[in-house]
């Protein structure tokens, strides 16, 4: 007899009685990049050949450096938890030249396991039970479940609306408003005066803002602002960004968070009880080999974005419309004539086609007459075959 | 004029008005440990020689083997959110042979940046909030503060408890217990009708049972008993254990949870949500060298474990008191005698004595008249001479 609370769940043919899962990650869904990829990955496995446009990641060639020369045994030890001096110092002048941001080393920035891990840090670190993040559609996946995991609410604003339509979403349980910049899935850059808007609505109504920018080398205009530059006390801005994502290395997990020093603290205690420091080996070496890197991998970044440009001015000849953006290396690309939601044409894409691409419900309701489509890992050769594919794909299911 | 609901915070003599940080994470208190260890490290860079009782790690002497040979470019790019598959059948083997604990690779275990964030994620999928969990004091000082950064209520079983006493504890809104074999501070080794104990608690209340096994290679006789030998459909059992721990390498940040399909598959969500992987580099690396550093470290763990029964007989010549154990790098020293409480005492010994431990307070309220004492990095002599230190202070304070 199974106990009052017990909860069923069959495996594999067996059923297990088991004490239940919480309800806030029993109702938490997985990305839908992650369920796409599951399934490319198995096809490739069978010997399939897919048009890969589902990463969230551009591939780069870096070579490997030697890691004897770096401090032993100190590589083996608990670094500092806000990440090695050395690193934090590097990447606090490294934003200071590329973004005229100041920060303290000492006090303003955070090493983390990644930044997706920095920014769920940090909406533990400002959200209570009940509170309100706005997030703008197409929103990456993981920002409402992270929300949600906090016992926030996110507030979805659909993708028609413009950035000066924000304020209408506030109420007085709002408490932060998340921006990507440049965004995923869009290739959108904001501008000065988006930021100064929604850094003007943070001061009226007591906000965070949470600056997600973890692609911001994709950017290679001077058009990329940091939302540090208009709030250099970063009073009501938290800042993310990426080493995995804007150096091609994204399964090494390295990210950073700036804020200011009173929310740093905070956000330190956080890190401290759930993973300490990321790997000090890896800290090391990214300090150590930081401009090379920079220096191998941006001619790279500025090749992608070119091919990305190149690509726009390509769906612009074959008639396939995407949000208006011109960094990283995605694209939201319309499917609106096609009778299909995003994921049946994703899947029959993949399935019958082999492009892998993501359903475009996987970044919000409003969002499922789009899929994403990501050009950083094929060929353009690879990437206009893909193209035309979604474009023959619209054109029978309309 | 600052906002209502503003927070006023003093950062270095200037008031900065920002929106408040959450309730849960402001009450959040920082480990006893790293607040001693920061003393230490600003002692030791003003040129002190500290003798250092009060690192939660051992130093091994432990090759750094070359990484060019590793699959590139697969170590830049993000791994399966489970972990690499190689891995995990590597330590699915491991757990078979040394613990007799059958472990499906494909679905009963997540490899994790560390075990720290393994267990951090285990409870965010178990807690609704207001849930209980049962923590036995001395505890590990992340438990209490994670088990609230999920909403949930820990409840503390003072020191002088005994396992057979828990049962008092439960209540309708129980859902878990702790239980830490070897323990971290004491180095208890749970027996099999301890563990077989809890586990029928679990089943006649229908709750977890999260057993951190973290430093099982410190209990060098053969007396360790996982709690999935005794569970092995894992009905009721999370089971957590660490590669950086066990093998020396802790800035590595690399750990791993056992628990039954379903569960894990809601703790996976959860990682992909919070970190996705560990780096994936250093999941090759560990995969392709496991047998290697297991034959370099075991040796030096049985000499660890050797010194510290040398050091407790030492202790009952000189009249210092432990609570009983045989396993790990720590002692859990009685300073009853003294007058002073554990901060007081741990600060006097460090400032005027230079040697450094950590205040039982940190691991609860009933461990006062206790200092957590750590014999994994120094010497035989410098161990000695840091608990004659203790016996002197304790005496001149009785």
């Amino acid at each position: 007899m199974p106990k009052i609370g017990a909860a069923h769940h069959s495996t594999g043919g067996e059923d297990v009685v088991m004490p239940r899962p919480s309800a806030v990650v029993s109702a938490s869904e997985q990305a839908m990049s992650i369920k796409y990829n599951t399934m490319v990955y198995e096809m490739t496995r069978a010997g399939q050949k897919v048009i890969v446009m589902s990463l969230g990641e551009a591939f780069f060639d870096i070579p490997l450096f030697h890691m004897d020369d770096l401090p032993h045994p100190a590589v083996y030890h608990y670094s500092h938890s806000r990440g090695i001096p050395e690193l934090r110092e590097k990447l606090a002048g490294h934003f200071k030249k590329a973004y005229d941001v100041p920060i303290n080393p000492e006090s303003e920035i955070l090493i983390t396991a990644g930044s997706k891990a920095a920014i769920h840090m940090a909406l533990m670190s400002i959200l209570d039970p009940g509170d309100e993040v706005l997030i703008h559609e197409p929103t990456w996946v993981s920002y409402p479940e992270q929300i949600k995991l906090c016992y926030g609410k996110p507030v979805r604003i659909p993708l028609d609306a413009a950035i000066r339509d924000y304020e209408k979403y506030v109420t007085r349980k709002t408490k932060a408003i998340i921006v990507n910049t440049p965004h995923n899935p869009s290739g959108y850059v904001w501008s000065e005066s988006d930021l100064g808007y929604v850094l003007d609505l943070a001061k009226n109504h007591n906000l965070w803002v949470l600056s997600d920018e973890a692609y911001s080398e994709f950017v290679t205009t001077d058009t990329f602002v940091s939302l540090g530059a208009l709030d250099r006390e970063k009073r009501h801005s938290i800042i993310f960004n990426s080493i995995s994502k804007n150096y091609g290395i994204s399964g090494w997990r390295m990210g950073y968070v700036i804020a200011n020093k009173v929310l740093t603290d905070q956000i330190l205690k956080v890190n401290q009880h759930l993973i300490t420091c990321p790997p000090t080996i890896l800290e090391y070496y990214i300090s150590k080999h930081f401009d090379r890197i920079l220096d191998i991998t941006r001619p790279q970044i500025r090749a992608v974005v070119e091919q990305r440009a190149q690509l726009s001015r390509y769906m612009k000849e074959i008639g396939l419309d995407h949000l208006p953006g011109t960094a990283t290396f995605y694209f939201f690309v319309s499917i609106a004539p096609s009778k299909l939601g995003s994921e049946e044409f994703a899947t029959r894409l993949l399935q019958n086609d082999l492009v892998s691409t993501v359903p475009g419900l996987g970044y919000g309701n409003s969002c499922d007459k789009y899929i994403r489509v990501s050009v950083g890992t094929m060929s353009l050769d690879d990437n206009m075959h893909g193209l035309r594919k979604i474009k023959e794909l619209i054109e029978k299911t309309s």
